[in-house]
């Protein structure tokens, strides 16, 4: 792992203060140039709902908690006025959101060389989710790999190589290139909705496999997304690894991850007319320091 | 009030179960045509920071709080593989964020004769912020009212009439047409940025004049936003009134708004070419029944 | 139900305004002649720990979560000092805890008649745990069922009679009497700890039958307590039935419910000498209009 | 402060492994011994309201958010059933309140030697207040400074030197003795509840000065409690100093403080009868590794 993570670092290509890593791909032209992806003026929705049945288990994270502070209850106000307001309790990390680069590292090093000490009781000091507010947005892909080995969902462990990777965009007749939001359709979400078995969806995940780091690196792929929790296939290929991709990818490659996305209408339309490239939206909230944000990605056609 | 109410009403225009009011004028095709709007890619979040130094000051809302669960202490972990995750509790009307249509009501009845009871302790039955998922994007106009006048900020009190509104427009050579998404820079924002005064900020703020909801109506506007903390004028111009523009767009032309933002890059930009509109996307958070939610639009040119 | 609630009922008996029930019992007095039960001045502790390992398996309740806000890093403070703060988010029910009268109520009457519509979004208006807060102290007596069945647990569903508590508290040696803060021990906890089984502590428990209600009632009882969540049976005695001794007790009788309470070390402790009866102390946080409140209490012999 | 620390330090004195420091001075001999002076058997809570209201400016610490999760709405049960529940988010110190003594440290030691790094975003592997879970009860003494100068409150930044503590024992006619709940009365409670000004609250206070360490390690006092939110004086004797008292006591001395109690009533009561001691019984809530925990004592005469 530490061989193919030096290998596809990306340490000191944006300079050695830098702390967005291949975000930095996404340039204003590319976004200029996916403009264009915008045909139909169709929105989809990348999101899942937050709320209490939600695909967390319990334990280190939970599902949202919101509750009302407000309702209208007893209040009497200057024109009959009625007011409500929410609160919110949640991890950052409870459903469709990004991995910041600071959310894991190794040797005591973030992304870029940054000091693993610097993630503190307060927060990350480098390489906060709040450091990519102002994207991410561009083109983004579909790589819809459910439908092409046509079955609902891959199963837990069930790793995808590079070459299915290839191949499936071929299939679907869509290159994959640099500065790109590249989103891989698992079919795990599917499986969550059918079955609403959260410990199900938590306890294991096909995903990508290691050797998808190089390839993703060689195209200089932006940014990766998946509909499970995880992106990289669990169990690992490795017995007695651990979020092994994870680490090459945040902080080998400093890519930023989007994980437990929905993608089931977005596969449906793409299938349709067959064109699997769009404009992608996908803000995340400016958490100050924060290791990760919530986000409701668009998909607009 | 009630008057304007039933002049400028919505209710029943897009069916009697509709929960998402003036939103669904942003369509398919105004999608498109705003497209074409991204001319150099360049990228503006909308959104404050959401942190302990925020605009609120404590009591009904409070800034976020975002703790650490995890930083990577006392972790042992295969591959020296250090994971990092944050949680927040925060008002989902603590900083930049949508009023869904159940924000507020009065009469026992929200937009589109939706009860009033059905905003209960668990939430919006109806009009929840998770009805504007599929959004929101489009058209974005702002309409820079403080610079119009010269000043850094309009004071707290002063209120924008529709002439104004349309003076400003005319004085920036932009047109404000049926979808867009209307912001309108006070410069309130700048203000709390530089004085940092969260009571200040909350005290009171220049804001639309009641008036302004029959020139919003006429021109469809889908969406308003501000960097203040209420879209509206506060006090309002009616002595023992209180929120009556919040009441008129919200409930009864069913209008979302967006509140806090932070227009001051953005209008520094729009300035130096002169072109005040462009392509915005601010989806919200999928929170299920909530009444609002946070964000971090983008302004993409 | 309704009829033996009617039987048993305490309404007005301590006034139209009462809002505390049959803590009322607890007399100056009678706190004064239970000091006397304090011999040894060893001391129990009764609340089971506040962590992620507690009996809730999630939904809509969890287990506290206590985050830390501060442990030193970051600080650079005169002398070296270092502080650490925490916060909690957590339901007031989460683990050992008083149910106040405004817990449960049915017919929109809540105790003594106040009105059910009193329990808004923002808390009880009456009868909240706030008006327990010069309490709960006085004679506590430990019927201990599961020793004297001679198992480690009753199982779930298992009902306890009005005569099986007068036959245990024969059996110890020991009377139940007016002002007495009762605890049932069916040794549910117990199982909780052998097999960490949140959601089987949760999914039904041993406890009291409906019977018990005028047993209790006749004796003036104060407060009753137990080891497992509900202090009743579950499934309940009735087909169709839901929480029915909640339902008399809380708000027929007025009496404050205690719950998810640890006896395994009184137990032990009482067993030796035989001596079943103890001084209690267990003060509520004084949560304004809370309708529960954590806590802790103290046995000492 | 660290000469002074030196010379009252209780490290070892109860094994090299203590984690619970002075408390171990409330042996079950004085519990036993103080449980006599429960005389009348009336009751007085010693701690605040857990509310919105409270004496927390915003910032750091927050007042309690108590949210209701269920107050009988959209709830159709068998028999008519209606139940409520809530949740709370807040700072374990943000009311009347225990500091374990992993609160506060310096040199990267806690109490007993134990290492300051323990002290982690999981929070305390030593000292945490679960470990006072048994207690805190036994003999309380209440000390009325405000009363015996004759003034509502002393102002921040007057500081009780031992000598006054001395003087105003005598003047009550009661000693300070080993093991011991030694309650100061300042009165800055009473101004609080006057004039609801919390940031005045928390920006200084009157308080026990430095060199009361000696006095209360010679008398061998358990627990020191005030109505003040730090104990000692602020702003400190020293300039440049911080929380010196917060070092010597809690870290040196190994004393669990209570903070932010209400004495009036309590103080009102044993100024009729001139009688100034009585039981004491305050236990923590059992936060696994918490570095505090809000309480209501309970004072019994």
């Amino acid at each position: 792992m530490r061989e193919l993570g030096g290998k596809v670092s990306n340490w000191g290509r944006w300079g050695s203060d830098d702390e967005r890593g291949t975000t930095n791909l996404i340039t204003a032209e590319r976004i200029r140039a996916a403009a264009s992806l915008i045909r139909t003026g169709e929105t989809f929705k990348l999101g899942i709902p937050l709320d209490g049945d939600g695909p967390q288990p319990g334990g280190l994270r939970i599902n949202p908690i919101r509750l009302m502070s407000e309702n209208g209850q007893e209040q009497v106000l200057p024109g009959g006025f009625k007011w409500a307001d929410d609160f919110v309790f949640m991890p950052l990390q409870a459903g469709s959101q990004y991995d910041s680069l600071a959310h894991v590292h190794y040797d005591d090093r973030l992304y870029n060389g940054h000091p693993g000490a610097g993630v503190t009781v307060k927060g990350a000091d480098k390489c906060g989710i709040h450091t990519q507010a102002d994207g991410i947005a561009g083109r983004g892909v579909l790589l819809d790999i459910a439908r092409a080995r046509g079955v609902d969902w891959l199963e837990a462990g069930e790793a995808i190589s590079p070459e299915e990777l290839e191949a499936v965009a071929a299939g679907q007749g869509v290159t994959v290139g640099a500065g790109d939001i590249l989103l891989i359709r698992t079919g795990w979400r599917k499986k969550f909705v059918t079955d609403r078995d959260a410990a199900g969806f938590m306890a294991g995940e096909p995903g990508l496999s290691l050797a998808c780091a190089g390839w993703l690196r060689e195209r200089d792929v932006a940014v990766v997304g998946s509909d499970n929790w995880a992106v990289e296939v669990m169990p690992g290929e490795h017995p007695g690894g651990a979020f092994e991709l994870h680490m090459v990818l945040i902080r080998d490659m400093g890519m930023t991850l989007a994980e437990m996305l929905d993608f089931e209408e977005l596969s449906a339309a793409c299938a349709v007319d067959g064109r699997w490239d769009f404009f992608y939206a996908g803000p995340p909230l400016q958490f100050t320091r924060g290791v990760g944000s919530p986000i409701n990605p668009l998909a607009i056609r």
